[in-house]
């Protein structure tokens, strides 16, 4: 059986609780023989996963790649088939709703990055609220070798690197290192292959052992507010924080920490 | 006695010629026992000290903490006792409104920073024009840690460091170092903790050396261009450093470089 | 003879095929005695010169400077000579549209800086796309040291650079090495003196393997998207990208890795 006749659902192999950690959904891209290149079924199959996640319990989504690599980019098979203007329009705009879904998502989603993250798979990262990479790993957006500058994860990267740095990688199509990538703004972490998901694991249980309401109007504020002059910025800040003050859950967490003792959270 | 009767004066040391320099003003917060923590009558304090500095001859403004650390951020017992969303709104209204003064002043302000910067301490720091760290400083947006997202710092917080970076400290509330500080660009000089003050002083000093006309229209310009598309920050910029260039200190400036001998700048 | 009187042509030294990389144009700012300060006729060669090769078949153009600098900013002579607001805010008008040239330009620009890069030579460092330098290098915006605040420069640098990074040159005039530049995010790369020429060459011979169509529509897709907000970003990257995918060149160029083939791309 390969990839192609997969279901959506086998595409993307779902897991809860993962790592151990109640909250912690790990969606794992199963296109292993392809490098998890993103065919339209599998742009399908995590948008369709990311959807159904956001009304869900889930506090910490973390993406990652079946086999030897993290994610290839489109599948230029798939794309080079049937060529035609309308088409590829289609295409990208499908992949756009994707990338903005994740950063319009509730929770937080976190990128588990091993071997490569090329072309779309390195937007992808850029993408994520946050990245954990092997040391292994290698970065590039490639495109531009065959002809085709990674215009669509210029967007993204050029929201996390210098613009020299990330324009040096655009028009190069030069791999950069897990080193490299967490110096330039790409990942957050950097950990040995055989200890990733250790890494991963201890960032997203840090994040699941705070507040959901703070979590998710935070992430929702921190994205909004980047795109806002400064009083606006602040304006939108002030108003979500003193909202955010007064959830039940932010209430006991001050009262804790004036009594000095653990905050009592339902969950 | 304890912070809360203290008058506002005492509140907010103001020293002037700090360091032995002629027009560096240096504001030390004084609620050692509550790590600097900025209750309305500090944050009031603070806001009338920067609001006549805006007026004065001062040409260099530090900002620093009394005791074991910089700013713990805001009080928390005093926020905790009488909840409302009214009162959370003016209170971050009149904290965002000291934040964007130290932004619009004329004259550069230094963050000093010892101890702890956290919270709202934190957001102090990364909205002064320049920083100087102790070796020992450690930063945090610990908010998240009680269920209150750290909104309003998350504002300069995420216009200081790449946003990986800066959403990883909100998500978490953990702490960076000094020197991770630096790299992230947070502060711009870390020192060790004895030589902090010699720092603050060099930096200081070397700014007042700079005539003021060009030091305050340059810090103006500087904010104002920042947030333009390149064109029109090009077309403001080119008219500041026109008529900056007409001011008689420039003029001097320029022709005794062209004379190679020092500038007859009359103080 | 001395800078003044010499041709247009000769102020810039514009060398095609250079490094031995067909479609490499060097143009090298040839007023060495004058540390290749801008004057007016050093600033129209370039802009005719940059003007001439946006419509030209140039692929990458590199820009030098002849003997000990890279460029010593304007020429403060020659301003000072007839200090009037008008005269100033014509000469910051052409140096603007000389820098905006660069960004605009279709052809990829690669500043190649050796000796000093100061005022607005540090500008046009900042200003264009890539930047390669010697490890002997240093930059300023050193205008503020004779009472001039590098507004202009201003512009760029504060998109290159972190914000407390580029106020802290702009405020203290100080020099950072080619270390700092680069760690800073205002050069791509640091080469020892000896290998500056080879490290630019290949910088500029990758480039030019790549397809025009890609890099020139990628380039002016880079710093539109810069300026938007990320949904609109996107909708323009998509359509870039779609119609680059309909290119001769990018169609062959991704039949071509199917096929595990070089691409058969005409020049």
């Amino acid at each position: 059986m390969n990839a192609e006749v997969r279901s959506a659902s086998s595409l993307v192999e779902i897991e809860h609780d993962a790592y151990g950690v109640p909250g912690v959904v790990r969606l794992t891209m199963n296109r292993p023989d392809a490098f998890n290149a993103l065919s339209e079924a599998l742009l399908d199959a995590l948008q369709s996963a990311l959807t159904a996640l956001a009304q869900s319990n889930a506090r910490v989504v973390v993406i990652a790649g079946a086999g030897r690599a993290f994610c290839a980019g489109h599948d230029l098979k798939e794309m080079r088939e049937a060529p035609s203007l309308a088409y590829y329009q289609a295409l990208f705009a499908r992949c756009t709703k994707l990338m903005l879904t994740i950063q319009r998502l509730p929770q937080p989603v976190i990128a588990r990055v091993h071997g490569i993250a090329t072309a779309a798979g390195c937007q992808l990262v850029a993408m994520c609220d946050l990245a954990v990479s092997a040391d292994t790993a290698r970065f590039a957006v490639s495109g531009v070798n065959l002809g085709l500058f990674c215009a669509t994860p210029a967007v993204p990267l050029s929201r996390n690197l210098s613009r020299k740095a990330a324009l040096e990688m655009l028009l190069t199509g030069d791999f950069i290192d897990a080193v490299q990538a967490r110096q330039q703004g790409l990942v957050n972490r950097v950990a040995p292959a055989d200890a990733l998901d250790a890494e991963v694991a201890r960032l997203a249980k840090s994040i699941c052992a705070k507040p959901v309401e703070a979590v998710s109007a935070g992430k929702g504020l921190f994205y909004r507010q980047l795109e806002m002059g400064i009083e606006a910025a602040y304006q939108l800040a002030g108003q979500t924080m003193a909202c955010n003050m007064m959830d039940d859950s932010a209430l006991e967490g001050v009262q804790a920490f004036i009594d000095k003792r653990p905050p009592d959270w339902k969950r």
